[in-house]
C-alpha cells in the first residue's frame, strides 16, 4: 500500500516576497466581524518584523514564548485566549517564526475547530475536523515545518506530533531575507535538524525515488549553506529545508530524531540542538553523515555540550530510553523490520550515556 | 511581485500504485447518479491496461485519439458527449496517459464547469469557474503535464494553453510500472521535452532558488536515465518530468518551446519531437544543452527528420515566425527584456530555416 501524500498546495517564494502577504490573506478575509491571528514569536516584540504585520481591524497579535518547546497545555491556553477575545471564529492564522512557532500555529488553528485537549490529538490522524485557513512564515530554516503535516507538543505523557492531513498549512511563504540577523547557533542547529533529516530518509528503508529526489538535492543544497559558503546560502537553506521536508514526510526519520525525542522530553532539550547531540553519538549507524556533520561543526566552530546523561538517575534514563523506543516507525525506517533485536533497551541506553 | 504558485495537492508514488486508484477516488464518488469519467489514450483500447480501470456503475470510458495534438474543437466535442451521456455531472475525471491525454482531460474538466468553447480560454486566467475534480496518471514522463497549470490547445487562432489555477489536477498517481512498453522514440523525445525544459528554466533570466533547486535535480535525474542508463530509470524519469514540470512552474520555458509552438501550430508536428527539431537548432543560445542533448541522441540512436521547412511557403513560413514570437514570456525568459531587439524576426526565420 502506497501512501496518498499530501502537500501544502500554496507557495510563494522569494527575497521580500514577505511584503505581500496582507494580499495573499486578503482574499480569505470573508467572514463579517472576524480576524486573523498573527501568531508570532515573542523574539520579535518591537523588532522591525512586527512593525511589518498586515494588522488591521479586529486582528491579534499573538506573541507565544518558544523558550520551551511547545506544551499542549500552552496549546489550549491560547485556544482559550483567542475564544475569550472573540465569539467569532478568526478567518486564518498566520505563524511567523521557527519550528516550534510553526507548530504553534498548526495546532491552534486544528484546535479551533475540534473539542478537547490538543494533548487527546497526539498522535496518527486522530483530527476529525479540518483546521482554520493557516498560513507560515519561517523566520528560520531547517526543521522542515512549513511543509510537514505534524505538529509536534509536548504532553502529559509524551512528546509526540498531532499527524494528519489537517495539520499541513494552506500556504507558505518563504521569504530568506527573513533569516537575516538568526544567532548563529540556532542557525547552525536548525540547519542541521534539516541534515540530519536527508540522511536519515536517505539511509532509511522507507526510502522511495520520490523521497530521495527530494532527499539527495536538500542534501546538495545543505553542503552549499554549510561548507561552501555560497553567496545565496539564505535561499538555498530555505529551499534545502523544504526539500528535505518533502524527503521525511514521504519516507521517515531515524534514530537520531527517536534519541532526540527523548532528550527533549527528559531534559527539556530543544530539538535542534538535541539532534545535534544525538547524531554525534550515532558514526556506528550514520558513518558518512556524521563525519560530514562533524566538519560543518568544524568550519562553523560549533560546540556541542557533553556529559548531558553522566549524572542522570536510572529512572530519568529509563524513560528517555523508553520515550526513544516507543518511536516505533522511526526505527523501522532506520534498521528494518527486526529493529527491536538489533537495538534492544541496553543499546539504546548505551547511546543515551554517551551524550 | 511574486507569484503565489499553486501545487497539485496530493501525490501518490511508487511501482505498482496504480492499484490503489479505485481508492483514491473512491471519497469523490458522493453524488447520486453521478460517475467518473475515464479519458485514455486509445492505444490502450483491449490492453492490459484497460482491463485494470476501476469502472463502476454509470462510469464511462472515453477513449481519445492523440494522432494529433488536441484541438479546441476536439475538446468540446468531448465534453458534449459527456452532456450527452448524462445531465448529472460526472464527480471526477481521470486521465490516462501522455501528456496530450492528461491535457485533454484537465480541458474537458474545466469546461464543464464553464460556458461557451475551450478556445475562449486559451490565455492567462481567464477561468472563472473551478473544474471538476480531476485525477492524472501519466504513461508516459517528461512533459510535466501533471503537475503544470496549463492545458495546451490548437484553437482556430492560435496553440495556446488554458492557463490558471483551476486546470491543476487535484491528485496525481505516479506508477513508474506504467512507462513499461513505451515505444523507444516517444520515451526519448518525450523526456527530452523534461530535459529541455529544465535547460531553458535554468538557463532563463526569471530563474530563482526554487526553480533552480527543481530544475537542477531534474536535470541529473535526466542525465541518470539518458545517459548512465540506471536500472531505477523509469522511476528517475517520472521524477524528473514531476520535478522538471515544477522547475518551469515557477518560471517559465524558452527559445525552444516558442519555436515548437510554431513547428507544431503550422506543421502539426507533436511537441516532444517538435522541442528536439527546435533546440538541435539553438546552439547558439544552449551550447552545452545542445551538446549533451546530441550525445543523449547518440546513445539512443535517433535520428531527427531534416529540412522540414525548405519546401515551405513564405506565408506558411511567416505564420510559424508570428506563433513562436507572440510567446512573450518565453522569450523574455529566455533573452530578458529587449528580446526583441536580439531575436527579430529575422533571426528568428533563420532558425526555422535551419529545421
Amino acid at each position: 500500500m502506497f501512501r496518498n501524500f499530501s502537500i501544502v498546495p500554496k507557495i510563494m517564494f522569494g527575497r521580500g516576497s514577505f511584503s505581500q502577504l496582507s494580499d495573499i490573506i486578503a482574499p480569505r478575509r470573508c467572514t463579517p466581524d472576524s480576524y486573523f491571528v498573527f501568531v508570532i514569536d515573542d523574539v520579535f516584540q518591537g523588532k522591525a518584523l512586527e512593525s511589518r504585520l498586515p494588522l488591521q481591524g479586529r486582528d491579534l497579535l499573538l506573541a507565544v514564548n518558544v523558550d520551551d518547546e511547545p506544551k499542549t497545555s500552552y496549546i489550549d491556553a491560547l485556544v482559550l485566549k483567542i475564544k475569550d477575545y472573540s465569539s467569532v471564529k478568526p478567518d486564518g492564522i498566520v505563524g511567523i517564526g521557527g519550528g516550534a512557532t510553526l507548530d504553534i500555529a498548526k495546532a491552534v488553528s486544528l484546535m479551533l475547530n475540534n473539542p478537547g485537549s490538543s494533548a487527546d490529538y497526539q498522535g496518527w490522524d486522530l483530527i476529525e475536523n479540518p483546521s482554520v485557513y493557516h498560513v507560515a512564515v519561517p523566520t528560520l530554516a531547517g526543521t522542515g515545518a512549513e511543509i510537514s503535516r505534524t505538529a509536534i507538543l509536548t504532553g502529559p505523557e509524551k512528546k509526540l506530533g498531532i499527524n494528519s492531513d489537517h495539520t499541513l498549512f494552506h500556504q507558505i511563504v518563504l521569504d530568506p531575507e527573513l533569516l537575516d540577523g538568526v544567532p548563529k547557533d540556532q542557525w547552525f542547529y536548525t540547519g542541521m535538524d534539516c541534515y540530519i533529516h536527508d540522511v536519515e530518509s536517505l539511509q532509511g528503508t522507507f526510502i522511495n525515488e520520490f523521497s530521495r529526489s527530494y532527499g539527495e538535492k536538500s542534501l546538495e543544497l545543505c553542503r552549499q549553506v554549510f561548507l561552501d559558503d555560497h553567496p545565496d546560502k539564505d535561499d538555498k537553506l530555505m529551499m534545502a529545508s523544504y526539500f528535505g521536508g518533502m524527503s521525511i514526510a514521504y519516507s521517515q526519520v531515524g534514530a537520531c530524531h527517536a534519541l532526540s525525542y527523548g532528550l527533549s522530553y527528559v531534559l527539556g532539550i530543544h530539538h535542534g540542538i538535541g539532534c545535534c547531540i544525538a547524531f554525534d553519538c550515532l558514526e556506528e549507524i550514520y558513518p558518512d553523515g556524521v563525519q560530514e556533520f562533524r566538519r560543518m561543526m568544524d568550519k562553523h566552530r560549533i560546540t556541542l555540550p557533553k556529559n548531558l546523561t553522566a549524572t542522570m538517575d536510572a529512572d530519568s534514563l529509563d524513560l528517555m530510553v523508553t520515550t526513544a523506543l516507543n518511536l516505533v516507525p522511526l526505527w523501522e525506517n532506520c534498521l528494518g523490520p527486526d529493529w527491536r533485536k538489533q537495538m534492544p533497551r541496553e543499546r539504546c541506553r548505551d547511546l543515551f550515556l554517551r551524550m
